[in-house]
């Protein structure tokens, strides 16, 4: 029953005000066996992907050059595409919502810094592809894909979603109370392009995870051409690192839908401003 | 401020007591225009995309066939997925939290059967493709590539997701009362298995199509492999497809969070059981 109890929560919300306060907020069981369940879930799966990703890369693409080897060079692009808009994006947002434990500001400060460590890797990751793609002999065109579509649109709303951020945070440090209307507005909007953004960055991810699979086992004769042994448990490593990527999407989407439902104690926790 | 006039609220969320009743749970402007907007963008987009897919087979792959010629046959496939997993599934899910004007037995109702009419086009689509893989010379080996995979995962996921809601109602129609909490646990476990569900309904989709270009453009050149103005317009429309399904899977699951999300009316139509 999420309607009782809550007149007892103070509006604004405030940090210094805790769910413990109220004995009858208090999780069961079940609830931190949830809780725990997630996060330890969700960490692994966040480690694993990266890690998966530079393992596929170094063993069986030949590791990583700069523009000296257009081939090389690419291999830039997925690692840290993964390490920038999954895992520190990943860890960013479940931070945000599973963190009990710090002060708010802080948290959202966490928050920030997570995501402000995904720009120069998804910086890096832009350039490595755009490069090897226009040193490679024939250049190839930039912009085609589905993938790349959506590639586009991810990094597009990933900047403006740090902005409008950033910015929030500032406005909050200067005049908190003054501000508290607005952005209790700003919130819930945030909070569901952020999540749209981590959905579209997956989508993004598995799109080009399938292309590179296609071009390297190459054109129609793709289902049936398992040439060697080594290239076989490579179609094995692509298709469980689409596999985590997909859980990844589940479980930060279940987790921030889930950590507001079963008790009013969560409702409060998470919904802060 | 959602941790007003709660307690107002009948505990059992009955059909019978509506949002209504309390003036200051009255909707405002604002409310009504995100309401309206996510209707009406839901709509065209899940119809556009079945509508799309459709072009997209008849106009570029040929049209259909059954097991007379394999490869007409596999253009079931996307259509019939498209409209099971995509389209009826996500007027089912948005429905059930969008209806404002039924009672909640009948939005119920129509949730069961937006789901149940997608059961005939996912065991078509699923053995067009079965048929279609293994009649063509030579046989195409099944479940083998990321989009398989996933599928696999998906139709698990939708069948059991299926069987649990369908015996639940039946459980409600039975005895009300005396099932509800029982129900009242099941709710959030349901709902997010759904929205999982839908998003990897959305990954399966953008995977297959990925796949099926690459497959259709060929190897390594695939980049640069455009032959004819034909070719080049079908890729277009193949990409706008995926990003029509992208945008699909970010607007019903905003819809899902924000319909509870700015007024205490809302989070009481929504979250009642």
């Amino acid at each position: 029953m999420r309607d009782r109890h809550l007149n007892k929560m103070p509006r604004g919300g405030s940090a210094t005000a805790r769910y413990e306060e109220d004995p009858e907020n208090a999780w069961n069981c079940g609830s931190w066996f949830e809780y725990l369940l997630i996060v330890i879930l969700s960490t692994i799966l966040l480690v694993g992907v990266l890690v998966l990703t530079l393992f596929w890369v170094i063993f069986y693409r030949g590791g990583f050059a700069w523009s000296e080897n257009p081939e090389l060079q690419f291999n830039l692009h997925p690692v840290l595409m993964v390490a920038g808009f999954i895992t520190f994006s990943g860890f960013s947002i479940l931070l945000y919502r599973l963190c009990r434990c710090l002060k708010h500001i802080y948290v959202k400060l966490v928050h920030m810094l997570f995501h402000a460590c995904a720009i120069p890797c998804i910086a890096l990751g832009f350039l490595s592809v755009f490069d090897s793609h226009n040193l490679s002999e024939p250049p190839k065109p930039n912009f085609y894909s589905l993938h790349t579509w959506l590639g586009f649109v991810t990094m597009g709303m990933f900047a403006m979603q740090f902005v409008i951020g950033f910015f929030s945070f500032l406005i909050l440090l200067c005049c908190e109370n003054r501000t508290y209307n607005c952005r209790a507005t700003m919130v819930p909007i945030h909070a569901s392009f952020g999540l749209a953004n981590f959905m579209m960055a997956i989508a993004t991810c598995v799109t080009g995870l399938v292309e590179k699979e296609r071009q390297m086992i190459g054109g129609d004769s793709g289902d049936t051409a398992i040439s060697t042994r080594s290239s076989e448990i490579e179609h094995y490593i692509m298709n469980s690192l689409g596999i985590v990527l997909v859980a990844i999407g589940i479980i930060v989407s279940v987790a921030v839908r889930r950590s507001n439902a079963p008790a009013t104690a969560k409702v409060y926790v998470t919904e802060r401003i």
